[in-house]
């Protein structure tokens, strides 16, 4: 590792930018946007994917190697990802800084603490609950209904005997009521964090949050319990972007994490816009699949804060295709050209649907040693098919120097002039924004919507809500909202079950079956393989 | 304020063995003690109290600005302090380090979120919560009975609302369950990092912790669940100590701050350890009134740790007297010689009790603009007749200038040979420290055991701890367990009305009457007062 000091210097930010987490971290000063705000932006490069298999598809790795492989080209680039939370890396082993040859540094720091970010969130969030708690112990003037109360806790942990659970149990302790905890990600401050363009728009949109109704049913917002400056106070610090490097000294600006289910699943919008002053290319990531990540990335974070996306890298696995083609999880090892074939239907999909959101898109196969030469060639042969750039992508082994093919491919797509456009318009109703996302992103056939669903719908509709976008919380595994319908399915329907409205994030949650909010450990957790060994570096990470 | 980096070397640390953060921040290295273990240590002074007025006495105040007359004196000097937590700066108006001419800085950083430690106490303690119910749904091989699990949940926030709490209900979310949520720094944890000497052995006592009972009744402990090592991963940060500065510019260790009644209620052993290879003479204090601060600081914290400390000055208030001789809270301004005379009785006990561990003592009065001249010079009579020597301390107002005095005479003081010895032998049962403590400190006639007291102490018996020593939970308003019984009474018993093991931090918890480690927050909270103003600048904290 260099001093970040160094790496800062290679990205044109000037020590005194800089406030410096030991050696190798840095938050980025509030000063740095207003010394380059007038500046022309670089090209922004969303690293999205096809429908991933449960072990995922290699895209923060691919978005790593690729900032890396772009440097090496010659071109000034810095990557902007989501920052990890350390709850998820005490359940499935490993973290969420790359590996290989293409990784983030200091990865454990990053993985666990970081720089704090996180935590603040956990108190920002606590803090509300604990005021709105204490506001009908004390008399609650403002009519909260106890009943209907909808911000829960937080805690950055995996945790499911906190889902649900009963408060205020016993003497002196106020009002008993049902209550539970999210993980930190799920929290709608982290998403308003990562939407929020400066500390004045942070407050604006605490000040926004309905945190319940009223016994009359009205929403009753943050502000009406006096909780907003201070988790202003609270996110002060956390609202500055970090800075870190790659393994090959590529700057990263990682900031925020949001849930890429209940929100919408990418990093801040304070980092994107500062990298893009910074540097000719900045490489980011959205959440799951195109279905999901892409379409959040494009009608809510670039609709919201006005970026316009020049490429699209869409990373996918040999694996991957595999299991899109019904191949069971112990047999995607072996080489089957046909299943290949199968699966391919699914990222035609979603090249079809980036094109309709008018972004020019490059196919990264990321390579795996189980992969067979015959189905990389296949593979490729597929993507020229199907009209598409396609490059091998070996970042893991090689890092930067197995990304150049891909690096310089997604810079030429990027070259071209920017036809990005929105799928919706702000006007439509919450119910014809989420048709439209099920008809031309999903291919479903129409969207049924439960009882609770359309009253709350119409709920948004007299809070005069409807011009929020829609921010859809389905399976990543399938274009539908049932996991095991996988590759390019048709004539189906999704059914949504609840619509919950992120008032302060600015967004409406659409619901598709049952949601978990905060994860459980599984039987022989991460946790139990962590250790500091004797030098005192953390071992069992990733 | 002095970049960090310049008041360390003035503590002669070198800029290596810091870890910055930010500017006016840093964690000293764990290769600072390698560097410096064979240096004779220099003189350790306690500052301790009276029994307090509910304001409190200055005991903080005092022990900052006497760091700095000191200093002022050409004596080499830092302060050792406790961490404050960010939850109650919540509830009432005020943070934890110091005010006017003799505070730490930056304030608002270190009474919030400052360099994490208390957020990775949180983490390794919810971490084993969500451990031990992971452990039971997935089988319970140990058989840990879901009715005798002791170890809680912990938030670092006043939220009154989780004390008692119904935890898992619902299908697919673990055994349903009683349980509660405890503020961090009453955690067992937070007791463990101040009592541990290394990461070692912060590693052993934390495998030590007692989670529960089995259904034979036997102890389970931290390392039956597999949660230590991940827990020293997290923690692996937070057991260095924190460097910061007076307003003044004296160098102040800062690190970990444990409840004063659950646990001992002073700083870390290794930033006491460290800060007294760095300086002459090393100023620290400890929780409440001497009568609980004191007396743990020495039977649990010098005991442990092998410390030696050369004086004590116990902070007193023309106001605590008052309140000590039963004047009301809203009278405490007025002139009233004769209450200052009644409530000196309370001085001197803890003046007499002090003596008792050999430790010379010098009254701090910490002066208020409402004392009046007479008042102020007959304190001083009062202290003159019973042999003490006193200083009239003025540093809030002046700063180190307003406590050359008091510096003057803790130094002569100091420099006399050390007499000191611990109250009790770790041989004695657990009874038998409990009532050396009540008949020698508090000067009580007996205890008064429950029948589940009791019970415990035969249990603690049975499992061969009786050789811990004994960390009383008494009200600081009284020498008494009655926060109304004032001055000095005598023929009164303690009530023992139950026993709680830490046997990672190697103490028994003898709580006298009912114990609260969540507070909850005021009718108008502190936090409804924090702003963030256009400069950035953090108003209302202090």
């Amino acid at each position: 590792m260099k001093p970040i000091v160094e790496i800062a210097k290679t990205a044109g930010i000037d020590e005194n930018d800089l406030e410096l987490y030991g050696k190798f971290k840095a938050k980025l000063s509030n000063d740095l946007w207003e010394k380059v705000k007038d500046r022309q932006d670089g090209k922004l490069i969303l690293v999205t994917a096809m429908n991933p298999n449960p072990a995922g598809a290699g895209k923060t790795l691919t978005t790593i190697g690729l900032s890396q492989a772009l440097n090496l080209l010659g071109k000034k680039t810095i990557a902007a990802l989501r920052e990890p939370s350390l709850g998820p890396c005490m359940g499935i082993k490993g973290g969420a800084t790359g590996s290989g040859k293409a990784q983030i540094l200091p990865a454990d720091e990053i993985n666990l603490h970081f720089t704090g970010d996180i935590h603040a969130i956990t108190a920002a969030h606590n803090l509300l609950a604990a005021m709105i708690d204490n506001h009908i112990f004390q008399g609650n003037p403002r009519g909260l209904n106890p009943k209907k109360i909808v911000w829960k806790r937080a805690m950055d942990m995996n945790d499911r005997a906190l889902r649900n659970i009963v408060i205020g149990l016993g003497d002196s302790n106020g009002m008993t009521r049902e209550d539970g905890f999210m993980i930190t990600t799920a929290s709608e401050i982290m998403a308003i964090l990562c939407l929020s363009e400066s500390l004045a728009d942070l407050r604006d949109r605490l000040a926004h949050i309905i945190i319940g109704y009223d016994f009359d049913d009205q929403p009753v917002r943050a502000e009406e319990v006096n909780a907003v400056e201070a988790m202003v106070v609270l996110l002060k610090e956390a609202i500055k972007p970090n800075l870190v490097q790659t393994i090959e000294g590529t700057p990263v600006i990682i900031h925020g994490g949001p849930f890429a289910n209940i929100a919408h699943g990418c990093s801040s919008v304070i980092a994107t816009k500062t990298a893009l002053k910074l540097a000719d290319y900045v490489v980011t990531e959205a959440g799951f699949g195109a279905d999901l990540g892409a379409e959040k990335f494009f009608d809510i974070k670039c609709r919201k804060a006005g970026l316009t996306p020049a490429a699209a890298v869409v990373v996918i696995t040999v694996r991957s295709l595999k299991y899109n083609a019904g191949v069971k999880v112990a047999d995607l090892a072996a080489e089957n050209l046909d299943a290949l074939e199968k699966g391919f239907a699914n990222v035609k999909r979603h090249l079809e649907n980036l094109e309709k959101f008018g972004v020019p898109a490059v196919v990264a196969i990321n390579h795996f040693a189980t992969d067979t030469q015959a189905e990389v060639e296949k593979v490729i042969a597929l993507c020229q098919e199907a009209g598409a750039e396609a490059a091998l992508s070996n970042v893991w082994a090689e890092g930067g120097a197995g990304g150049t093919e891909l690096a310089e491919k997604v810079s030429r797509a990027a070259e071209r002039p920017s036809q990005f456009r929105l799928l919706y318009e702000e006007e439509l109703t919450v119910k014809e924004k989420i048709e439209t996302i099920v008809k031309e992103v999903y291919r479903g056939s129409g969207v049924v919507f439960s009882p609770g669903a359309l009253k709350t719908i119409q709920k948004v509709e007299e809070m005069g809500m409807s011009h929020l976008p829609v921010c859809m919380a389905k399976t990543p595994y399938s274009f539908t909202d049932r996991p095991d319908i996988l590759g390019a399915p048709t004539d189906f329907t999704i059914q949504v079950s609840e619509i919950r409205v992120s008032a302060g994030a600015g967004f409406i949650v659409a619901l598709t079956g049952s949601l978990v909010t905060m994860p459980g450990l599984p039987k022989k957790p991460a946790a139990e393989l962590l250790y500091v060994d004797e030098d005192g570096v953390i071992n069992g990470l990733s």
